[in-house]
């Protein structure tokens, strides 16, 4: 019998993934918590699961013997259970952008929603483990990063701290992520007919995941140029980052300032100098991909960064947090 | 009975689709020149269509009355039938890459590989009507502009004319293409299982096209960071352009450039400021579809410029500048 | 200027594909009748369409000189809607399934909701042409087929009248159709995570369709098995069909029945014998595509029937309909 | 140090999906064996698999210490290995259709080439487990089923041993495949332009596939109609088989006898009576899911059988087959 995990909103792409990795998890089972507010039905098959079910309510704690509980749900739900779970005793993982920013006044502004738990703010821990490893090991709340903000952190940030883009000309990255980073709630834009064949950008320059690169990358917002798309596939976000060089450096050059900073890390993959990543390479893992390519000549620099939208972008990195929580190794029931 | 025109390459996705615009052309009919390097069997309708065919000769001008030839085909068949056909008394529009660029030295710099027809460089007109429409009407040879520089130079160029670009930040334009726009030849790149739930870079910062948009758009190389990507969709090229402004300019105040410019143009349609395009709208037309999103204040900007790569970017902008050089009415057959 | 048609539901897959024929049918001209239920925004192009728009009132038929309505509304609003816009003078071609059954018991069985137009049932003329084809010139009502039936009548009809099925063995028709059959409203089922490399049979054995299939090819019920199915793809219907010879007859003499019938059909194409059709052969047009491969000695016998479910399968068909009731050519605007 | 298993042909899809399933078995470990015939790229990862390779040639087995050799190859090349792995001391598990029916005449009628190892024939067993699981224990040689006949056979054998099916009225298995069943080497059939948005029938009653099914069902082929349709998804198979019942039954009757088939089997699921799988339910998995609706009335039955045509219809099976013959738990590696 393993460790008993919650899962809040099971039935949604993240939880589900969430309950799909904590079912071969050696040391966790999944306790699916049902929630108002999910609906859907079943699968009509005629030998049951035999995951546990429990009310999305902190009483599910003790009885459950609960010690963790994944949140994926939204910023206003994840508000309203996180600090019912912690006081219940569990740990949480939300992986909503409820707790993401550091105060009530920026998640006011990009969310456009008043926080309602903002006591919280200041203890959760921001759970990008290559960075952030120490404070999500300590903290009883992790705020689990956004799908974009992933893969643009683990892309940018070892650069600007290496000192070799020349900011003044800001830092593009154009970012494509599958449908499934909307959500299971079905809508027009996310409906089959409209999506197939198809290719859309939105939240041009403000995209609410836009504060969360800031803020853990070092650029200026004014610097920035961020955009959301929409590819017609399930899951997957590649970014395609453009920058250019403040020195004349070759693409090895700026792979080996990736090796440096990600030598010792399970998720990080690099490409050799000259190739990039593509999304069939991180489908269904917790791996990060990097590739670069860059003319030292003209200064131009263009890297690629992908990772799955539903696991290193939500639940699977939910896991290493939670791993981390827990004090089971990081990369258990990931690889 | 209308005017003969003839397509080499009619079972290759841009030949075919040149066929379907022929087809229902009020002035022209298509005729089928069949060359050795065609493959693939035709559709097994009990009646048979009553498209004629005859052999890729220049014979074939005479016999079948040819006005104009379309030649849907790679380079280098293209160097050798154009000599041949104009000889014959054939206007002729290449599609594929032979005749885009000024030079031999530049053809072999970016296509590896020697020019064997560098005699019809010089009188081969770029047909890109909106910029260079009566060059087109005069000339017996227009080469096809490249599905990605038709996109990249439609929203570029106007902007590099009004001067409102700080061109030493650089020009990014990250290219989406639809799998079409590889050719219809099998390669495991570009095999359903390959191509779907993917998406992948190629050709980063050295695609052959690149020199057509530095050519048209005033661009230097340098400047440049040009990204072709695949969507795992049939036909359609999205591409997403950041720069940084000179000045601050609003959305609005970006779309009124294009507005001068292209008050007139049949195929250009601009979105609203703060509005951008998406590939659906484009799907099986000939237009070129062109949005904003600027912010005055950091001095960002991005311009999306969507077509299909087989009307625009292919068989459509042939047949609008195979109007031009017969004396059609430039959008006949096209709306 | 051409003869007013108006459009109801010009937002829905069907309404939407109508708008496009009638746009460019050289005799007619559409009218956008809005209508209370309808959702969705308009495309943000900054020079507006300058297609006609008008309440979807009986008002509208006098003012907008509107000769015929197409209603691709569900059934409710057409019930709601048809007579009125019959009392006004225009010509109605309904395409829900409001007027497909020919009595209010057999539609409250099948759609499990009460007529609330019964009266008019009796007169309005079932448009499928190839069978129906005087009655629809006289029809002021016309009661345009589904998109199951229209592909499954057209195959099986002839062979059930040639008397060449062992109908004692039962006739089976697998169908499989393209999402958009499933109509533009957000649901579930058809949002692009849960349609994307899926494939699920609905309505098995009790489709609201198959009491047309029954009405037209002289099928019994207890001999007809019939499963529904979607498929990731937009558009589209490909039906298999399976029955036992009542007699030896090969691919060639199974086809041979067909050319009889369908010798003057323009909608109508066969194949080769051995052959049968695809999905890309008649995407975006109005035929139904027809094919056999047949076992004389075992006595097997398959027959592949193809539509484009929002052309011929819905708005191609209506306008067919349009042709033959407002005396146009009846393949006008459709080929 | 698991135990070694060889599998050649590791570049195509089942052979790839054979290396997935090894690398994360608990007593196995994968060995890459190059072959001549194999073509494509490694990914250009900075750090190398630490996966073992070898050439594919029976020394491999002593150097390697292999046990079992996994042959994901065509047929020719497995008639080649097969006994060259066995003679060196390995247990061949073939996923090729070499030895897959009973004699070298069969062989040649169905698959248009000789049998080069026709000796093999006698001591090969058929691996569906369900059926044959003693024999595989005992095989040196296992014959790994076809995808479709694996679909297939699991859903009609226990129905026809129960004898409830109208034989005379025959049997229709309308087969439906992602693209990935017909393997990775470029065609164009199967690329990307070709296969999306469209479905097309192939081998309408002469697939290859077919004497497999004969021989373990017990259905005759003159009863069994069969089509092969290519889906427009990476993988999976779905199969809709219709029958007229011998006696009146409800769906939940025939449940009931595939429950008494299948009460200890762990990967066939079943569905509630009146409910059917898609194939959302089997990807990535090892089940084939069942579920049937019927109508006692008339008669009418309609089966649909899933499973994932790379897992238990080719690598997933081998593992299963390959823990039989080398005495691990069957279901190990795989749930």
């Amino acid at each position: 019998m393993g460790t008993s995990v919650g899962i809040v909103g099971f039935r949604g792409y993240s939880g589900a993934e969430a309950v799909r990795l904590l079912a071969s998890h050696p040391d966790c089972e999944p306790v699916l918590l049902e929630h108002r507010a999910d609906s859907g039905e079943d699968v009509k098959l005629l030998r049951k699961s035999t995951i546990r079910r429990a009310p999305a309510s902190p009483e599910s704690v003790a009885s459950e013997g609960l010690k963790a509980v994944l949140l994926a749900t939204p910023p206003d739900v994840s508000m309203d259970l996180t600090p019912k779970f912690l006081h219940a005793g569990a740990v949480v993982i939300d992986l909503s952008g409820a707790f993401r920013l550091r105060t009530a006044e920026r998640y006011k502004q990009w969310y456009k929603e008043e926080h309602t738990a903002a006591d919280l703010l200041e203890s959760a821990a921001y759970g990008l483990p290559e960075y952030n490893r120490e404070c999500v090991r300590q903290a009883r709340l992790v705020s689990n990063p956004g799908c974009y903000p992933t893969a643009a952190n683990l892309a940018i940030r070892p650069l600007v701290a290496a000192g070799i883009i020349d900011r003044g000309a800001g830092i593009v990255c154009d970012a494509k992520s599958g449908v499934s980073g909307a959500g299971r709630k079905p809508a027009l834009k996310t409906s089959f007919c409209e999506a197939t064949e198809n290719f859309s950008a939105y939240s041009i320059l403000n995209h609410r995941h836009i504060p969360e690169v800031l803020l853990t990358s070092g650029v200026e917002e004014r610097e920035f140029s961020f955009t959301a798309q929409l590819l017609p596939i399930d899951r997957g976000i590649l970014e395609t980052i453009y920058f250019r060089l403040a020195k004349p450096l070759s693409s090895a050059d700026i792979i080996a300032i990736y090796e440096r900073q990600y030598a010792d890390e399970p998720f990080i993959r690099l490409y050799e100098p000259g190739h990039v990543p593509d999304l069939h390479g991180v489908a269904r893992t917790n791996f990060c991909d990097i590739g670069v390519i860059a003319d030292p000549a003209s200064g131009r620099a263009v890297v690629v960064s992908a990772i799955d939208n539903l696991v290193k972008g939500a639940a699977g990195q939910a896991v290493q947090n939670m791993n981390l929580m827990l004090g089971y190794p990081e990369a258990e029931g990931l690889l």
